[in-house]
């Protein structure tokens, strides 16, 4: 497998950089820990560590030190497709090259032999009642996927620390081959009613896959927009919930099947993978408030309005970023390229340019820009994918295309279990009087 | 509900010490991060508040202040029992205070209107293949139970902030009511082919429930084990990988049944919660190479050899403590008052004399006394339970009593996402090069 080639070449040289650290270097103090960042929740304590992506606060995610533009721009496409092989980006996160044609065509086959899901999987699903969240099933048939681990499986035969991270890239290529044949099924089973048994198409790439699978009217323009998504999905530094969560139990050899369910569970979580149902919402909201797309002059009140009332207008303003999101962007002239015509995406692009000018004035928000659930929810929608529930799942998908490269890092540089200590909060009041004394 | 009561009570003092910290004395420090803590697993990076318990180096873990012994002897007791109420223990842990005894089956009654589990639990687990690991199926029950989730339910319709902890509990008193059953199904299922659907009785207790269910031969003995099992496992600060993991994805605002089930993926990790049954394991392994109990001599010399051939002894030495764990004290001192002549726990006696002078004189361990896992599975092997894989399950039951008080009171106390900073290989390699200019 090319990944692993990869992988095994650069090895050596990580290995000894990581040791150096660790071992001669111990000492050096890296940050301080303040009362304000215990109690609010680790905030922004420098404590991990990742090669896979970085967030500049200039210029957005980067993966691999690439930014977002650069990435779309570099990576090999299929014929006659603007957005990338999605088994390109894997390829970059993995090996941290930007792969040619054929190396990404590579990825793209070796998935197409593992995408193939076991017959129980598909059982359990249906055993579950229809009411069933589909963040729960997917996290559940990932789970269900653990019984195939071939890390499990070597570990339980007495497997050598230093080959970890072989059995994790086994466990990976087959998960994330899986995945998207899963969410499908799962989006079909829930909303239609369907449950006949998905079909990957080896001549066929993962974002045309995609496309077919979940059974929409336009597969050519809707397996661009999976390959976009999935691409801008994929990773965002290790400290977001999903990522490090994902780092957090498999830290203990949890297999990548067991890290990626519970990854799956913390994505679900209102604050984490529902931004940008909610930021449809809102759009829906005022295009229905208007009867269609308000002027400039209505939406700069309602804006305002808005603000005023207490509330916040979702999708705007981002903790750490200083720009307007490129994975914003990105989504952003994909539609403009595509339907400029789309009532939703008018409304969406005055929104972008009426409401960081309102929170300016306001003057309460560091960065008024829009950050990437802003849009994402309208693109779905245009292609006909309109159950908001789901938008979590495909969040899902794309997410596993960044934590399983860090799953593989990790175990291939031997990080141990992550263990941070937790004080009382009568401990901390100490710290305080102390510091006061 | 009696915890609900207790707890509203001593909410706004609490809220208030805590925005008093996050407000006034965000900036004192309380601690340095340096490299090795960052390349080490966050190792002992102070960062996490909880009040549930801690770990004392010089006693072990404290359950709300209280020592194990404490603890064992002032919860009350059921009628005829030496071991304590596990809803006297819930109570504790939630509340912290000690519980009067009816206040004790006040939580026992709780519990026992709230076991009953859906039949499509039952169904989607009967649904796997055989093979499939215990703790696979633990987790995938506990996620389907999300359907049943209050908290996300009422998060849905608009839930207000300040009441979050009260869909939390609502949740918690559900899930903790339940996972005896399932754990006891799960155990009948999977070793003896059985898939009648368990029975709580209301007029028994937590443990007895627990024991009868299982179907064990001495059910009296079984559920005194069952009690002082699931206390002693049920917290351990909130730094170990399944109470972490249970805050980290709780802190999404991902329902308790995603929380755990995600800390339950944590727990079956083999650094985590394989430990009791590799102790197990070389226990027998000894056992049956010396065809008994050895004399003290031969395995003074077996300990030796062991070490010598760069193995090590399982159970033996411990991170942070300084003195034999309580957890492994309690469940000696209640092994040898049941049953001083079984010859597993003969050898494990040997071993607590032996090992821990071996390990001193060899001089590598910091702390060379046995930890909780060198002995929770000599005690589960003498009461019939003998399925290794299983015993994690046995974990999780009670550590489920330790992470979900600790979720009730995050959101009380509205901790906020738990969102840390991660670094690349080259900035923590700057951060040296700079310290070293």
């Amino acid at each position: 497998m090319i990944l692993h080639e990869k992988i095994a070449t650069q090895l050596p040289s990580w290995r000894e950089r990581y040791k150096t650290l660790a071992k001669e270097h111990a000492d050096v103090v890296v940050a301080q820990v303040t009362v304000g960042q215990v109690v609010g929740g680790m905030r922004d304590i420098k404590s991990l560590v990742t090669d896979i992506s970085y967030v500049d606060p200039a210029t957005g995610i980067k993966f691999r030190g690439m930014a977002i533009p650069e990435v779309l721009k570099a990576l090999p496409k299929p014929r006659g497709a603007k957005m990338p092989y999605v088994g390109g980006l894997y390829y970059l996160l993995m090996v941290g090259e930007v792969p040619t044609k054929a190396q990404a065509e590579e990825v793209e086959a070796d998935w197409a032999k593992r995408a193939d899901v076991p017959d129980y999987v598909y059982k359990m699903l249906k055993s579950m009642p229809k009411e069933t969240h589909p963040m729960t099933l997917f996290s559940q048939a990932v789970l269900a996927l653990q019984n195939g681990s071939v890390f499990a499986k070597k570990y339980h035969e007495g497997m050598k620390k230093d080959v970890y991270w072989e059995a994790a890239l086994e466990d990976s290529m087959d998960l994330t081959a899986k995945l998207p044949v899963i969410a499908a099924f799962i989006y079909r089973m829930k909303y239609f009613g369907e449950t006949k048994k998905p079909k990957y198409n080896a001549r066929q790439d993962y974002g045309m896959n995609f496309a077919r699978m979940m059974g929409v009217a336009d597969v050519k323009g809707y397996a661009e927009l999976a390959r976009l998504y999935f691409i801008l999905h994929s990773d965002h530094e290790s400290g977001n919930v999903s990522a490090h969560t994902m780092h957090l139990v498999g830290s203990a050899l949890s297999d990548p099947y067991y890290a990626f369910s519970a990854s799956l569970n913390g994505l679900a979580g209102p604050l984490h993978g529902l931004a940008n149902q909610e930021c449809l919402g809102w759009l829906m909201d005022v295009h229905k408030q208007f009867g269609g797309v308000p002027s400039r002059e209505e939406l700069y009140k309602f804006a305002w309005d808005t603000l005023n009332s207490g509330k916040v207008i979702p999708g705007y303003g981002h903790a750490v970023l200083r720009v307007p999101d490129p994975r914003y962007m990105a989504q952003m002239n994909f539609a403009k390229a595509r339907f400029p015509e789309d009532e939703l995406l008018r409304l969406a692009d005055l929104v972008f340019d009426v409401v960081p000018a309102v929170l300016k004035e306001q003057g309460k928000a560091k960065n008024p820009a829009p950050n990437v659930d802003a849009i994402s929810g309208t693109l779905q929608y245009y292609y006909g994918v309109r159950d908001f529930d789901f938008y979590t799942v495909l969040f899902g998908v794309g997410r596993a295309l960044g934590v399983t490269p860090n799953y593989v890092w990790a175990r291939a540089l031997g990080q141990p279990i992550e263990r941070p200590k937790s004080l009382s909060t009568a401990m901390l009041e100490d710290v305080v009087a102390k510091a006061a004394a």
